[in-house]
């Protein structure tokens, strides 16, 4: 009845999420990268299993889509994160935007993990407090989106800050409450007046700044809110 | 016979990993924080539940030392990715100094799930190519991590931009290639050597850049290779 967007994890089959483990075991269909892991990809025993390799991303969307319409559970096995470099973003807008319900289960990014896997910490006490990410293969035209975490109580500052920085106070931004969980909040706001919009709302809190807020709209027609487990 | 560093995800207690929770389910003793989901607490069963809440760290790492000592499998349950503030890096320092035997787990962090749960992608084709994290607690005094995806096949270019930036070419850099997986590779070298010294690995890789790689040696000693599952 679903298509479920997975993140697969960083490669280690046992670093997949438990829920995203029992979607690929019981869906009807799976799609997944090439860099998944095949033991994970042997777990989905039921299903008809059909690489992503050698499809352009617009042939994967509308497979997605058609697949899903057809009533099937669908899970799209992606790497690491969905979102994160995943281009999960263009399969949730073609979904939302053909009335499909889906879903989207987070993995494990390589972000953090394979650092870890080195011995790396991202951030460490004293040493470093943040972290900047990007790819080496696109080009510096397009935006940036930033997070601050634990930053509810120096909300009015850090706003302030983004725009002293250069940001836009008219950037779309948005601080969500209690994330993935039953009493989630999310608060939508132009930067400049966002510490106002989130006045009440409780830690803990991500802040989250960038043009990517305002994509939201076009992704929340089909996003189930995940269920607690 | 020894401790593992677990991320327990984001909240809702479907997103740990396949690993993190079938070592919950098997270990003596769990140390987790305040955050973490009570239904991921009750699935230690028979394990000795201590909480993190109103412990100073270094109560923390000293319990976590002594403990490992006496051989009990020791699971210390963080909310998101340890290594992502959470601190997870000195709880680490702290039992490879004394000899214990250590795992890091990585977790799905709050940092692409929080905002994917309320329909925002960290990154999209055309919108954002890349994030910046920071913390609001934290001064400005501390440096910064730089993470680059699919930065391998332009890496020369890649280091030079950095150095161009701003970036002191004798910055600690490392370059890992097949991260979580068997064939692991990682390459260390200054900024400025990075891409003499990667010649030749593979792709999958990711680009780590900033002071961080330094603590790779102080860990390295405790860091066991995550097993494949």
């Amino acid at each position: 009845m679903t298509v479920w967007l997975v993140g697969a994890g960083p490669g280690d089959p046992g670093l997949i999420t438990v829920r995203g483990q029992a979607l690929v075991r019981s869906c009807d269909v799976l799609i997944h990268d090439r860099l998944v892991s095949p033991e994970l990809v042997a777990q989905a025993s039921g299903a008809l299993i059909v690489s992503r390799d050698g499809r352009a991303q617009g042939e994967v969307n509308r497979m997605l889509v058609e697949l899903g319409r057809k009533g099937l559970e669908v899970v799209r096995l992606k790497g690491g994160d969905p979102f994160v470099y995943g281009r999960g973003g263009e399969e949730a807008i073609a979904l939302a935007e053909a009335g499909v319900p889906f879903e989207v289960v987070p993995g494990v990014s390589s972000l953090a993990a394979v650092p870890a896997a080195a011995g790396i910490p991202l951030t460490h006490r004293g040493v470093s407090a943040g972290v900047r990410v990007y790819s080496g293969r696109t080009a510096e035209a397009s935006g940036e989106t930033v997070l601050v975490f634990m930053g509810l109580h120096e909300l009015a500052r850090v706003c302030d800050d983004l725009v002293a920085e250069g940001f836009d106070p008219c950037t779309p931004a948005a601080v969500i409450s209690r994330g993935t969980l039953p009493g989630q909040e999310v608060v939508v706001a132009e930067l400049g007046q966002l510490a106002a919009a989130a006045e009440g709302i409780e830690a803990p809190a991500l802040v989250v700044v960038g043009e990517v807020v305002s994509l939201r709209d076009r992704l929340l027609a089909g996003v189930l809110q995940e269920s607690a487990v």
